[in-house]
């Protein structure tokens, strides 16, 4: 254990993930399990430079490892980008005896710690939360398994109406540089085709695919569509096009929208963001800087964060295949 | 009884919604109580124009009562609008045996309806079946409340992003020309305002009491918007003129869209379609037509169906101000 | 409005029920509305007899309006049975300068606040939570709903299992004196039997009924039961009986027990509860007392708690009927 | 491609689970894709010896991915065990020109396919399917992770209560053998104390976990069993004991029972099952047989059946540690 860290500061940035709480309570019971102190610290960077910023005990996390968002709410901050704001934020920590930072966020906040822990030699501690698991250096991130269920029970609620009136539904779901969320849900709520951005199905064999299904006797579809889809169109404008070529076909659009990022944690996100905070904290008491904690296999690793900003997690050749076969 | 009815068709018509299977189920097991046929219509009045028609029996609905969607399948059918069509409807009835007609739908359906009942005296009993809720004679039409849970979960959801990040939501509910489902959602998810068709609250009232609420200390709110809200802008042209006009706001919008047609109903729903199928058996088989069954009070009453396609639901006065006391 | 009422307590009692929480913000909302204080009582009788009694705003019930549980906590209250624990109760309204009182529970609070009320000529106003539904006065209690598609909920992933392995399930629900949930549930669930404590259909019908449904062409079912069925056997009993003598059967128990009582309150609770918490200030503020607010067909009224205490909310004999139609 | 199977059977067997639906799927499909037939053959074994088979299409899976139990049904087959039920049996498969099956179930259902294998020489693939996750050889087996997501939200049901009564409760989940449903959604329901076969806490440890946390403040409390806990006392008698040893508790029993079993797959669940339906079929193209398909780590892994059926499926100690930490 480092004798030098005698407090840790968690904060949540970026976009809310289910799973953030979860991996608060576990931070701040970490601490109390190392008899060592925890600062909570109010809306990410922000609240750094603002000195927004509450002890947190064992007993102010009860009750939380349920709830989706984030009690210590998070806020993107322009401030936190120049020198002056990062400054500010440091004294704060000075003044609140703050040893080490343990960072509940996404690739931005990450590369803010990053430029914090250059500047100042502040040790941190990533732990990734994002609904859109494209991290590198860990399999899932927290709020990912969560956004998948709410996706899949959201399609299926969609091919109610898409059974009982024969109709095709564009579901336009969250994933602008990744399309995880896409192709898992997409194969969970027996999607038709589904549109990524690491992929460029083409409108061509988007058009056969359709035409072969309503072919092969399948009388409603749905279709998932990444927000960042590679195929250069949105999903309004996939409508006109398929209504277009495919006159047989009366086209819906749905897109899921906000709805992805909450909602209470599924228990797998819960457990993981539990097994997350455990890591992070002691790696901080280990005297270890700069990593991120992450699920590889079934084991918690570290990785250096550097690389997980850098890197990219990548799209599962073995689903997409899997995908194409199911769509039979 | 009427000695005269001794096979009674079923059909869905119009958008689907939640509970509609149940009342197929309680038609079908209503008409096996009574020792009568019941042959399922598919696809609306377009499966009764082209003969799309299966004899039921009670196990032939089984496990459907939770189901969403239509096991019958709905379809708008233009070849019902002109009297060829109809014509062929009717002899297909003839050819089916076929004594009576059970409509699950809304105020398009009982106007095809009672259309045809006046070219063919062809008896029909009309059970309201739409998530909208806007159809005079019931106070609860079949899919409504189980579509404000599927609302109010959503909104439940969209609010822990709210709150993490002390925004500003516009959720749009459907609701072209009634505002019921805004209005209730919109006090079960406790929403800051309400726009509805029925009531234009002007955009400076609007205005005025984000601006009250910011200064009470609110941090984050949601405005339910009803897709036929009053106040003559859709859901993103509000964004952008709240945003224009309060700066202070950083707002965001959702579209709930197709996901409020469909899911398993709730106990209510299903319990009420029970309720309404053994009631438009019933009255049926005591010689009654053109009329509708609905729930008024706690009781199941039937109301001519001349008056509940021209009727209309009103929006209860007491809500409105529920809702404005609410928000304080 | 009685010029006398400057500050309202508000406190819940007996078995929590989801709703209580949007019954408390309504209390306190309406009180800020209509500019007079809010004070929450917290574990019911007892807190108002140790002074656990704190002053809420109308931010103080921000983000509860779909939170199962109450947030004043319930309790039973051995010393508010004896006149010297109510005398201090009242000491500690007149300490608190608490002018009148909302009780948000059941039968046996109410009782006490009748017999408060009695001694101490106190105001009060009662407002029904419970899941039971088993209050006179008002169609609905606060939680019946929510636990009604909890119960439906449940069963439908029961049945899965019943429907893969044709089995008979016996499904206990809540309700020792009032069939309310076996009823409606039992219809929703689609159930071949309910037993209630209204009625005894005796062991004799419920064989019949178990064989005629086999002979039907029926492979699996369920049977709702009442925790206080009539027919004088528990759930247990009831398995081994049926075993016994209709070794066709493979039977299975569920008590389904206390996630009955809890979860999000569904829209209906919510709202309802905004109603009924609107309409208790205001009555106790037109000088009202010893009154329960409820709803009956589909307007609040009031009932005298003496009355509610009393009378018994009887099972509605239709949906008996509807149910022996259903399982046809 | 082995030239010689034409023609895979496939079925359900033992308890059903989540997913199962989504893995029959997968195997119709992915033979489909591949130009071979499928065969379903009902309720498990027995329905083998009964010739109860009949062909499956591509889309006689259609919206099923969706369902919880299993669409060809599960049952025991005492016949199977004995070699005049197994040369039926094989017959069968014979007279249908099945030329290898998919055996969906868990260790019983492996150890009959080895058997049959092992008297024919018939090819057999296993999939992993129970709530239970204790087969050796795949990380997750169908239906866990749903049945992790059913239990932790009836314990945010159960905790409802607990919070607003300040209670303790004992809830038994299933697992008469292994305790992973009970350890993870013991972690993501955050119990106080979890219960499992593999690890015997010892009475007297429970009761200073529960002195303990009385001590740190904690108002109430959830304490998950597992079926087959070792501490040696069935849940109501451990609420006894400590009602007897701890006064100051008033404790609660919730036995969860049989909705563990049901409900729509999580996403995660009909990935997963999409993966191992595609892997089992394409394996037995491949010329092998008696595996199992599973995952290990991220990947879709063969483990040989009798290993499966031998091995144990470990408990993982780092979540005996987060446990243990997060209870602070």
């Amino acid at each position: 254990m480092s004798a030098s860290i005698k407090r840790i500061g968690v904060l949540t940035s970026g976009g809310d993930a289910p799973g953030m709480n979860a991996a608060i309570r576990s931070v701040v019971r970490t601490c109390a399990y190392h008899k060592i102190e925890c600062m909570g610290i109010y809306r990410g960077f922000q609240g750094m430079i603002e000195g927004d910023i509450l002890e947190m005990g064992p007993r102010a996390v009860k009750n939380i490892v349920n709830k989706g968002g984030t009690v210590l709410k998070s806020a993107r901050s322009k401030d936190f980008m120049n020198p002056e704001g990062r400054q500010r934020a440091y004294q704060n920590l000075k003044k609140y005896e703050i040893d080490a930072l343990v960072i509940i966020g996404g690739d931005g906040s990450f590369t803010g710690g990053l430029v914090f822990n250059n500047e100042f030699g502040f040790p941190i501690m990533g732990i990734p939360g994002t609904i859109d698991n494209d991290i590198f250096g860990t399999k899932y991130t927290l709020g990912y398994d969560t956004a998948l269920n709410t996706v899949v029970e959201a399609i299926d609620k969609i091919r109610d109406t898409a059974n009982s009136h024969n109709r095709l539904f564009f579901v336009e779901v969250m994933g602008r540089d990744a399309g995880h969320i896409a192709l898992n849900a997409g194969i969970g709520a027996g999607a038709e085709e589904i549109l990524i951005p690491e992929e460029d199905l083409g409108l061509e064999r988007l058009l056969e695919s359709l035409k072969k299904s309503k072919a092969s006797g399948k009388t409603s579809s749905i279709v998932v569509v990444s927000e960042g889809d590679k195929i250069g169109k949105n999903v309004f404008e996939l409508k006109d096009y398929v209504e277009e070529n495919l006159p047989e076909y009366e086209v819906r659009v749905s897109v899921l929208g906000h709805i992805q990022r909450g909602g209470s944690p599924s228990c797998f996100d819960r457990v993981l963001a539990s097994r997350l905070g455990v890591k992070a904290v002691e790696s901080l008491l280990e005297g270890k800087t700069n990593f991120m904690v992450g699920i590889q296999g079934d084991k918690i690793e570290l990785t250096p964060l550097e690389q997980a900003v850098k890197g990219k997690s990548k799209i599962d050749e073995e689903l997409l295949r899997v995908s194409d076969i199911m769509s039979t």
